[in-house]
């Protein structure tokens, strides 16, 4: 069997196996509460999918330019000087089938054979994958409650060698749902900036932050790569649409790389997307925002009242990773026990990482508010009988 | 400037400079026939936008599992048996987004650093570029009319050395569209199972074929990889979808290799897609295949009268890849030239490789007859004061 070595790095998922025994209890008649879950629970808001329909009834879906609908980049342009204050020419911003094609791009773009990448550990995994896919060598750097799970500056002089290119950072993480500080954020660009190292901020979870809106890494360079994606704030998953952001020296490259490796992003979700911006789909968004953070505040609250650490208050995304070690020293086996027992499901620690993965379990608010009380109280049972 | 060196590699495609003058013209107020199109003149089948807005009406668009929807590829497994006579479990099928989606995961699969790959040249340029993306050697080997500009297992042999390791071949192909010849077909999937290497088919013409109708790869071995796509002969381009067909010992790597770098395919394309199969949608296609076939006819004739060779009368797709040496030594010239005096857009040969570029264009069809009709008047009196 002819297979590249690449492939011996990757792992699977281990939270499939959780949702693969979680959809056979389902066939078996139990109710599962699914807090294992990276998506919204929100449907697409109603305004994006008539602005698709109405699309779609023209019936004219082709290909669209490589690097997306001029329309759409035009209005992604706009979104960063009213939301961010900052000014991105259009012809930087790349339309991509969602934060994956991002990615592919920045790498593919970036990396040669054996180039290290920082990473914070824990942290979200397909990174690590995506490096390796352009031969890349990812180097986890461990993090902990102290940074509030994310990459300082120091942490990046102290893991550079010779071969290190650059690093990947997000914010609002995954799974810590952590906010980096915008002085913090200015610091790790000025640090990159000075070692000539590239910086890819993921900023999928813009917009879902409860203290105050995070500034984009764009706000303090020109030369960052952002990836950025209508999944999860925009509530637009299976469209599968997102943007990255070139430094202007990129843009051919970029263009030629796009052309190669998509030929498009998808038509109906790139005419989908232009409706996000209108001002009624903006409060839609804020309406939900306030439920994520309203059901942030009661898990956060009960898990901790349960016996779990939530070291580090999260202040985006919709995850709680919560320390389990009171309860257990294997989360993984704990995940899937809880399912069995209980039909709550969660993501073990073991998928973001090799830091203390055991003592770990992310927990995902995106369910219904009835649903998460519902789980408090299974998960209170649970543990009942283990202490 | 970090850049990669696959970069360099990668050449940006020549038409996108004969569409962007193309443009210009138009906005100057200039009729543009545009036969530099790789994509059908058809709209998406009514059937298929039915069924699409009838899944975004539910709101709940959600990311499907990364192999696709399990109905799509159970109803793609079941058109394998229907139209080709092969089983091919759904298991083995996993929905990309777009063709190049599959080649993203045949290639992420099967090549390390420095690995070459057999492509037939004249081909499609991405073939390379998918390869040098994952750090493989592309090797071109020359084709032309004598084999209907397809590999045999021949060249294969006579091409072969230490590092390659397997080719792509593609029936019916561009830009010359010719079919293989089933025994042809036959003899290449032998010749590289027993090199133990692996042949990637590009079937994403597949259902485009004028004499009769080409049996899939899969019918000849459980071991070769399949592209395939929604794009062409069902007619849904902007979508972006399309699905590869793996061995089964491959099944676990492709999932998890998806997993990471598409998520999944769109949902509304793969909603959307389910309906290509329905019978009254065949008949649809049918119908758009003989308008296709008549189109060629009347192309190939009338290209030939004017003066252009067609050395292998092409049998599918919708290109006619013609050498134009009778009026130029500079077919990209020739191209801007044509595009400038006469507004018809076409393809130049350099877009396909190496081999004898600059004697050839490629015309695609996917126009209306009267506007392929019209093209013809221009070309006929645009070479006349050439001859």
């Amino acid at each position: 069997m002819i297979i590249s070595d690449r492939m011996a790095g990757i792992q699977p998922f281990f939270v499939m196996e959780v949702l693969s025994r979680a959809k056979a209890l389902e066939r078996q008649g139990r109710d599962v509460i699914h807090m294992e879950i990276g998506e919204p629970d929100f449907p697409t808001p109603p305004l994006v999918i008539r602005h698709a329909t109405e699309f779609m009834q023209r019936g004219e879906i082709k290909y669209t330019p490589a690097a997306g609908l001029p329309e759409l980049r035009e209005a992604i342009s706009e979104y960063y000087r009213d939301r961010y204050g900052v000014r991105i020419a259009s012809e930087r911003i790349f339309i991509t089938p969602g934060a994956s094609g991002g990615f592919l791009l920045a790498m593919g773009l970036l990396l040669n054979e054996g180039d290290k990448v920082l990473l914070a550990d824990p942290g979200y995994p397909c990174y690590s994958n995506f490096a390796r896919l352009f031969g890349g060598i990812p180097s986890l750097v461990p993090v902990d409650a102290s940074t509030r799970f994310h990459l300082n500056s120091e942490m990046l002089s102290a893991c550079w060698d010779s071969r290190t290119k650059g690093a990947v950072i997000a914010s609002p993480s995954n799974p810590a749902g952590a906010v980096l500080q915008p002085e913090e954020l200015k610091r790790l660009v000025n640090e990159l900036e000075q070692k000539s190292a590239f910086l890819i901020a993921d900023e999928i979870y813009h917009g879902l932050e409860y203290d105050k809106p995070s500034p984009t890494a764009l706000t303090f360079s020109d030369r960052v790569f952002v990836v950025n994606s209508f999944s999860k704030y925009f509530g637009m998953t299976g469209w599968r649409v997102g943007w990255l952001a070139v430094p202007a020296n990129y843009i051919d490259d970029a263009e030629k790389l796009a052309q190669n490796i998509f030929i498009s992003a998808p038509a109906p979700s790139q005419y989908a997307a232009l409706a996000s911006f209108t001002e009624a789909n903006l409060q839609e968004l804020e309406r939900r925002r306030l439920v994520f953070q309203e059901r942030r505040d009661f898990l956060c609250e009960n898990l901790q009242k349960i016996g779990f650490s939530v070291n580090a208050v999260p202040n985006g995304a919709f995850y709680v990773y919560a320390e389990c070690s009171r309860f257990t020293s294997n989360s993984l086996d704990f995940a899937l026990n809880l399912l069995e027992e209980t039909g709550v499901a969660v993501t073990p620690g073991k998928d973001f990482g090799k830091n203390l993965p055991e003592r770990h379990l992310r927990f995902s608010y995106a369910v219904t508010f009835d649903r998460l009380a519902e789980a408090i109280t299974r998960i209170r049972r649970f543990v009942q009988c283990r202490s």
